[in-house]
C-alpha cells in the first residue's frame, strides 16, 4: 500500500504540475506554502478549542449553555477579525435530560451504566422494571412475535464495528433511531440497547431517537459496552435479569437557537463563498470537543489564517450550525434561509469526525472542475493527505440538504476516525482527547482547501 | 537490559540447577512442568472471575452483596473439591455511599464528574457549594495560612505518575488520606483532589480516607482526571470557580464480615501451609475485576490446579480476606485470630496489584531458604518472570501485618501494573479489563510458586 501512494506521489508530481501551473499563480502557489507553515505553527484552533470546551462546556441546544456559545461565537468571530459576522435562527425540538440511573436487580443487585437517548420519554417518578429480553440485532427485534415482550424491557447487543472511516455507524445505529419504536410494537414497556460505540470503557452514549405518533413512546437508553457485556453474560449464564431504570427527561416544545457565521469577505466576487464549519452545539454529557468543537475551531481559525495571509478572490464563510445533535436543524434553517443564493456556494466542507488526522481528500464537482481539485491535492500532499479521484464526497452531517439538491460542490478532507467512536456522545469527550498537533494538521488542510477554492482562477462547479 | 537478563538467565542455567536438584526431585520437577502446562491451558480462573464480577458484581464490605460473595467463595471452595472451607469474622466501619453529583456553576453551569472518597460525611442535602482554591501539591495546601479556606473548597491537583510497579501511588494518595483533615484546619467547608489514576478517561477514583477526631469532618470527594484539567484549566484563564458538591453517605457504625479459607490439607505436615490469596471485597463502584477479583480468581484456580497434580506435603491455605478496602481489617482479624500458629505460614503472598503478567519474583526469607527460592524461580523463568535477588519482598496489601510482625516468610510475585491506576476503584473496574492470556500466567505463576513451596523437601523461614 505505502508503494503504491509513493508511485501514486511521482507520478502526480509529474502529472500534475500542468494542473496547478493553470489554475493558480507561482505567488498564489507561494501563498499556499506560507499558509501551510503558519498553520502547522499556530495554536489558534487549539485555543479556540479550549475556550470553547472549558469556559461554556456542553451545549445541548436550547439551554443556557447554547445561548452562551452563540455569543462566544460571535465574540470569537469579531476578535479575529471576520468581515461580518451574524447569527440565522433555527427551531428545533426542545429537549432535556434531567436524570438517568439503572440497576440490575436480579440476580443481585449492581449499578447500571446507562444514559437516555435523545427525544426518550421519562419512566414513571419511580422508575420502570421489567425482565430484560435479549436480541443480537435489530432485526431480530422487528421479527419478535406480537405481544411477546409485553411488560418487559427489549435489550439490542449488536456491537458496532471499528473502522477508519465510521462505516461501522450506519448499521448500528439502526437500533438508536428505531428500536424503541419496533420494542413498543410487541409491548415492550421499554428499550435499551448496547452504546453506538467502539469503545470498551463504562460511558454510555446517547444520540438521537425518533418515535412514531402511531406506536406508544417508551423509555430509551443507550448502556454502556460492558454492562451490555455483563447482561449478555448473565443471561448466557442461564439467569433471568430485571433492570430497575429511571430517566427524567421534558420535551419543552419548539426551540430556537442561531447559526452562527463569519466571512472573510472576497476581494473579486465577494458574493461567491467557499463554505467550511462545523456545528456550535454538542450533546449534555461531555464537553463537546471532539464532537464537534474541534470542527468549529478549526474552520474558524483556519479562515482567519487565510486572511493574515492574503483576501482570497471569492469569500470564505464560517458556519457554526446549530442543533445539528438534534437532527441537523440548523443544517435545514441556513439551506432555507439561503435558498436563493446558495449557487454561490463554490466549495463546501464541514469537519464534524473528531479532531484525527486528515488522511485523504475527496471532492464531489463538475468534471471541469477536476483540475482546481487536483490542485488543491497537490498542496495538501505535504499533510500526507492522499487524493481519492471517486468524486462522489458526502461533505459531513450538515451538508446533506445542500449535497441533496445538488446545490453545492462538496469536499471530504476525510479524518481517521479509528477511535472516534470510542468517545462520540460520551461524557468523556473531552479536551484532553484532542491531539493538539493532529488539529494543526486538520487547520492547515482547511485553510488551504479553503483558501485555493476561493482564490482559484476558475469558479468550481456543482454536477 | 534486554542482554542482561539473558546473561542472568544462562547463568543461572549453570549455576541454579544443582540448587534445584538439591531442594526437589526430579519427580517434584516433572509435577511442576505438568501443573505450569495445565495451568497455562486452564480457563478456570477465568470461569471464577467471571462468576464473581458478574453474578455478583460490587462488593463494598457490609452489603448483601458483600454477603452474597462470602457465600459464593465458600460454595466455590466446595464444588472445586477443597479439604477444608471455613470463615473468620472481621470487623470494620460499616460506610455507604447513596448519591454523588457535583457542577461546576460558575463560570458556566457543566457537570463535574466527582466520587465521595470511603468514610467521608455527608454535605448538607441541599448540597454544599464553594469556590475552589487550587493548591498542586498535599505540602501546598499544609503549607496555607489559617483561615485562609474559610468557606472555601480546597482542591488538589496532583498529577500520579505512571509506573510498572506503582510506584506513584504512595506520593499521590497522601492527598486522600490526609487532605481532608488539612483543608479542614484552614477552613475549608469541602475537599476535592485530582484522583489517584494514570487515566485520562472521565471517571473519579474513590479510596480509603480519614479524619482526625480533633477536626472537623468535612465532605471529601475526588474528581475524574478530564475534569481536574478542567478546574486548572478555568483557574489559569483566570475564571473564579464555583462548585457544587452534593454527597450522601452514611456511618453504620460497625460492620461484620468474613475471610473465607479454602485449604488443600498436605500429606505430611498439614498444619504447616503456603498462604495464598486476594481480598473478596471490592469498591462499590466497578465489578472488582482487577481489585481484587482476579487475586480471589487466580489463588483460588492456583490451588485447585495442584491439588489435581499431586497433594504437595505442606498444606495449601487460600485466604480471600475481607474489608481491605476499609483499612485491611480482614487481614487484622486473621491476624488476630491466628497469632498462635503464624509461624505455621511456610510462604505467604497476596495477589492484588490487578492481572497483568508476573513479570517479577522476589522473596524476604531467611538466608538459610534462599536455595529454595532460586529453585523456585527458576521454575518461573519459563513464564517470563525475573528472579529479584534482592530478598526484600512485601508481600501484598494485606500481608502488611504479618511482614510488620516478622512472622512469615513472604514474596512478590510482582505484576506489570503501567495501566493498573487507569482503572483502580472506579466503575471502569470491570472483567473487560482482565486479559485471559494474562491471567493464565498468573495462575501459573501462583501454582508453581505455592506448589513447591508446600512440597519442597526443606521447610521455607521467615528472616
Amino acid at each position: 500500500m505505502k508503494q503504491l501512494l509513493s508511485l501514486f506521489t511521482v507520478t502526480c508530481a509529474l502529472l500534475c504540475t500542468s494542473a496547478s501551473a493553470q489554475e493558480f499563480t507561482n505567488e498564489q502557489l507561494n501563498q499556499v506554502n506560507t499558509l501551510r507553515t503558519n498553520a502547522m505553527q499556530s495554536d489558534l484552533s487549539w485555543q479556540i478549542l479550549s475556550s470553547l470546551t472549558t469556559e461554556i462546556g456542553p451545549r445541548l441546544p436550547g439551554t443556557e449553555n447554547d445561548k452562551l456559545a452563540v455569543a462566544w461565537a460571535q465574540k470569537q468571530f469579531k476578535s479575529l477579525g471576520f468581515d461580518k459576522v451574524w447569527v440565522e435562527p433555527a427551531t428545533f425540538p426542545n429537549w432535556r435530560r434531567y436524570h438517568e440511573s439503572a440497576s440490575i436487580t436480579l440476580p443481585s443487585h449492581q449499578p447500571l451504566h446507562i444514559t437516555a437517548l435523545g427525544n426518550s420519554v421519562s419512566t414513571p417518578k419511580a422508575g420502570l422494571k421489567g425482565e430484560v429480553i435479549l436480541f443480537e440485532t435489530f432485526e431480530e427485534l422487528v421479527a419478535a412475535p406480537e405481544n411477546s415482550l409485553n411488560g418487559k424491557i427489549a435489550f439490542i447487543n449488536y456491537r458496532m464495528n471499528r473502522d477508519i472511516d465510521g462505516n461501522g455507524y450506519g448499521p448500528a445505529v439502526k437500533a438508536r433511531n428505531k428500536g424503541a419504536v419496533e420494542a413498543a410494537k410487541k409491548g415492550a414497556v421499554g428499550y435499551i440497547m448496547r452504546s453506538v460505540s467502539t469503545g470498551h470503557h463504562r460511558f454510555a452514549h446517547t444520540g438521537g431517537s425518533h418515535y412514531d405518533e402511531r406506536v406508544t413512546k417508551i423509555p430509551t437508553a443507550a448502556v454502556a459496552n460492558p454492562d451490555a457485556d455483563q447482561l449478555e453474560r448473565l443471561i448466557s449464564m442461564g439467569h433471568t435479569v430485571n433492570i430497575d431504570m429511571n430517566i427524567q427527561t421534558e420535551d419543552l416544545g419548539e426551540g430556537t437557537s442561531y447559526n452562527v457565521i463569519g466571512e472573510i469577505t472576497g476581494s473579486e466576487t465577494p458574493e461567491q463563498y467557499v463554505l467550511i464549519g462545523g456545528h456550535l452545539d454538542s450533546w449534555d454529557l461531555g464537553t463537546g470537543a471532539l464532537d464537534d468543537g474541534a470542527g468549529v475551531a478549526l474552520t474558524m481559525a483556519a479562515a482567519k489564517l487565510i486572511k493574515d495571509v492574503k483576501r482570497p478572490k471569492r469569500s470564505v464563510r464560517v458556519v457554526l450550525f446549530a442543533a445539528e445533535e438534534l437532527g441537523l436543524w440548523g443544517a435545514k434553517a441556513y439551506f432555507k434561509a439561503n435558498e436563493k443564493s446558495l449557487t454561490n456556494i463554490v466549495a463546501a466542507a464541514e469537519s464534524d469526525f473528531g479532531a484525527g488526522q486528515v488522511y485523504s481528500f475527496e471532492s464531489n464537482v463538475h468534471a471541469q472542475s477536476l483540475p482546481i481539485v487536483r490542485a488543491i491535492a497537490q498542496e495538501l500532499a505535504p499533510l500526507n493527505i492522499t487524493y481519492i479521484g471517486k468524486n462522489e464526497a458526502h461533505g459531513g452531517p450538515d451538508l446533506i440538504p445542500f449535497k441533496q439538491a445538488g446545490s453545492a460542490p462538496v469536499f471530504g478532507l476525510d479524518q481517521n476516525g479509528t477511535d472516534y467512536f470510542d468517545y462520540h456522545h460520551t461524557a468523556d469527550d473531552t479536551l484532553d482527547k484532542v491531539d493538539p498537533e493532529k488539529l494543526r494538521q486538520n487547520t492547515a488542510a482547511y485553510a488551504i482547501f479553503a483558501f485555493m477554492a476561493a482564490d482559484a482562477k476558475n469558479t468550481i462547479k456543482a454536477k
